[in-house]
């Protein structure tokens, strides 16, 4: 167990901090909210950004860019989405600073101050949509399938190291359609491809369902999302999808001639998923001991450390173990070999289990003698010796290869276990009250009205996270009303 | 020739413009001096990002992620640098809209007013350094080399799309090292990383060579760029790499302790492209029917366009074709078919030679008969029967790629040869008048002090571009003032 970690069970919040900095993923910047992402978190976004990507081009989208500044006025256009964004975002008001005329430093200057304030972009329907205005005339034009990569920020007041920064990068597609049905199913194929991707890279499983309108995006008519359960019994919102309706094209007047030959408003969505992600998937699998990371994520996949006395050892293992580090390589394995003499071998132990590297392989002089490594596993923190033929170790690496995707699999499956005993029927009041306390998934009735969603998370700080769609239809009474309720919704605590 | 395109003889500046709209790169947004990159435009900066992301791997470096924001405190710190900066600079004040209390829409919240400006980073030279002072103790933490990608703003009045915008995308590498020697030779490392980006992939022959003081990045000892000829006869720059010193972390506090135990600043460097190169890559290669794509950076590099009467004919070819277009794709050329039957195929050979698609395949049902097809090269505008075994398409598919490379290097071949047809040894003061009005790089004797380079700037708007590293060492006189001077220096009108 690395040093001085706090464990789990007694501070979850502390853990999930000093886990994040000390595996080098992010830390807190000078500027406050906002986060610096370290190379090693990096590392582990830029595999997340890739995978996605390929993800959105193999379903038909494009990436384009779009400006950072929204005018105030654009926001203005679309009231709900005014009302949830404008409470907290960065204004910029002037273009200028000047040298103090009273003094040292710099101040603003009050001649450049701009005729009309520009907003830091929180989310970018409006630049988006008014751009779209040029480019929509006809149902030709459609779809319009774009996604962006970009920094956004949000003022947000109490912050957390991914879960919640003031600027934080996500991706946001916005899509613009023909037909209401052809917006309706891209916003499902978009929820679909976020679950597969917590799912298959994440090891996450995630709930799929629908957000009720209190919660909903500022401007949406339905808002899809996934919901992960995190080891401290709370939900984490992983991404969203929005079916946005005619709302952002009757905002900037975005009508295209139809096939009948008639004026129609476009149909939209917009879907984004964030460097949130990167705290969800810290909480999802990480122990006591640090950083636990899937392998199709992880940055290095195998560490091979060299457990030597003298110079002439550390040699002779490493002549010894380079066709096994090229053959890893040559099958697409990314291995990283520590033959850095300035820390012992415990040391290092210590530090790829902080990092969650999910396979480290150790070799030392008798290994070499018996034809033999020791290979850890940080998902179980087991460790077991396994023969290799070190001259040609291709049977070996295919047996690498196995155990990186059997530690995929044994996450997903550690994660949906853990889901599965920490989500509970609820029945009654009582039992609800006394269930969220120990946190968990609360699969519970609910009458549908803002009302009791209210009072209920007014009483428990719970929230309806979804409304699952794979939640079957089963009639029953409201847990906090007692009035009818067609289906059970989901219910937790959030991030 | 696309119809209505401005010829580059009658108006450049127009058939830039024009090029960049039509051709799908870029487009003005409603946010004064902000672009919108669009998709097909994206895909190319895509495809550079790629190229020299990978490039900075393999040269050792991570990326990373730093705050949008500089507390206007940071920019105080180095003087230089502030007074390169401060005075283009989007500043937020203020934190918070709220409800017109006098009507409708938004206005700014006088009551969430930061307490410290902040600045939309036009560089992160402070932020990262601030940031670099919490990771820096000893010269064991030393190298660090991390690059980031981000977008960045600078409040230009006068901005064209991708040359100069008020916000741009780019990376920018901040690194850190124990010795000058290292830190000089890593700037000098990343110059080189950036003239074979542009020579390999863009096919843009380019100068390298020192900045003049007055040219200097605001706060490096020294600046290196390299420098590009464009088909008017103005130069560009198309990266800058910095030597530092130790003024970031003199201002920053950034000591370590060194080799011997004593407490030294930190040296650094810092180097730079940005979107500015897509301007580069239009100006470059493209002629009066559009852009010009050099195969490496396109997005598409083989069209196929189908000729036919009917939709049994379509068939017919569609069939036959599809083993070619498997093995370009299995040989990893990025091939588009465009069967879409809204447009005539006359008008799809115009809309790719636009969007300068290198290689176009035309095939009729003859073409069918007779195992041929027709293909065109964008660079020449040539065109040619070339057989092909339909059943079999290996050895048309190598002719394909020895073709993409052909046009990489004849693209390279003609920029150089313009190149060297426009570059001018200039010796005497109503020459270099003469020759600055017809364009070109106009070699000539310097005498090294800011007080001449001022006026040949303000008599003729051109500027020194640079002083070449691989000039020679031949003295002469100044061709302004006539004073003694080392080696000549480039000088020509730049964007």
């Amino acid at each position: 167990m690395a040093k001085g970690l706090p464990k789990r069970s007694e501070n979850y919040s502390e853990w999930y901090n000093e886990i994040v900095k000390r595996a080098g993923l992010a830390e807190n910047s000078a500027v406050r909210g906002c986060m610096v992402i370290k190379p090693y978190g990096f590392a582990i976004w830029e595999k997340m950004q890739r995978a996605l990507d390929d993800m959105f081009k193999a379903t038909g989208h494009e990436n384009a860019y779009f400006p950072l500044f929204v005018p105030k006025s654009f926001l203005e256009k679309e009231e709900e989405h005014a009302e949830g964004f404008a409470k907290e975002c960065a204004v910029v008001t002037h273009y200028r600073l000047k040298s103090n005329p009273d003094g040292k430093g710099l101040v603003v200057d009050p001649n450049a101050k701009l005729e009309e304030e520009l907003i830091v972009r929180p989310t970018s329907e409006t630049v988006i949509w008014n751009t779209y205005k040029g480019w929509i005339q006809s149902w030709r034009d459609l779809p319009i399938l774009v996604n962006q990569w970009c920094n956004v920020v949000r003022w947000e007041m109490r912050t957390r190291l991914f879960l919640r920064t003031a600027e934080f990068l996500w991706q946001e597609g916005h899509t613009a359609h023909a037909t209401q049905e052809e917006a309706e199913a891209e916003t499902h194929q978009m929820l679909g491809v976020y679950a597969e991707f917590a799912e298959g890279w994440m090891a996450m499983p995630v709930v799929q369902g629908i957000k009720t309108p209190s919660e909903r995006f500022a401007g949406a008519v339905e808002t899809y999302c996934i919901e992960a359960l995190m080891q401290d019994g709370k939900a984490l919102q992983a991404g969203t999808s929005h079916f946005l309706g005619q709302n952002f094209a009757r905002s900037f007047d975005v009508q295209f001639v139809n096939k009948e030959n008639q004026l129609e408003y476009a149909w939209a969505t917009s879907w984004g998923v964030s460097t949130r992600l990167m705290g969800a998937l810290v909480m999802a699998h990480s122990d006591d001991s640090g950083l636990v990371l899937p392998p199709c994520l992880a940055p290095i996949q195998v560490v091979i450390v060299p457990i030597y006395k003298s110079p002439e050892d550390l040699a002779a293992i490493s002549a010894k173990i380079a066709p096994v580090i090229g053959e890893l390589k040559a099958k697409g394995v990314s291995v990283k070999y520590d033959d850095s003499d300035n820390q012992r071998s415990g040391w290092k132990f210590a530090e790829y289990e902080l990092r969650g590297v999910p396979v480290r392989l150790g070799v030392g002089m008798r290994d070499l003698e018996n034809g033999a490594v020791e290979v850890a596993r940080r998902d179980t923190l087991t460790n077991e010796s396994r023969n290799v033929n070190f001259e040609s170790p291709e049977e070996f690496v295919v047996g690498i290869k196995v155990l990186l995707d059997e530690i995929q699999e044994n996450l997903y499956d550690r994660a949906l276990k853990f889901r599965e005993e920490n989500t509970f029927l609820v029945n009654t009041w009582d039992e609800f009250k006394e269930q969220i306390e120990k946190g968990g998934f609360l699969m519970a009735h609910w009458d549908g009205t803002d009302e009791t969603e209210a009072a209920i998370k007014a009483e428990t700080k719970a929230t309806i996270r979804c409304i699952p769609l794979l939640s079957a239809e089963m009639a029953g009474k409201c847990v906090y009303s007692g009035k009818d309720s067609p289906k059970r919704v989901l219910f937790a605590r959030a991030y």
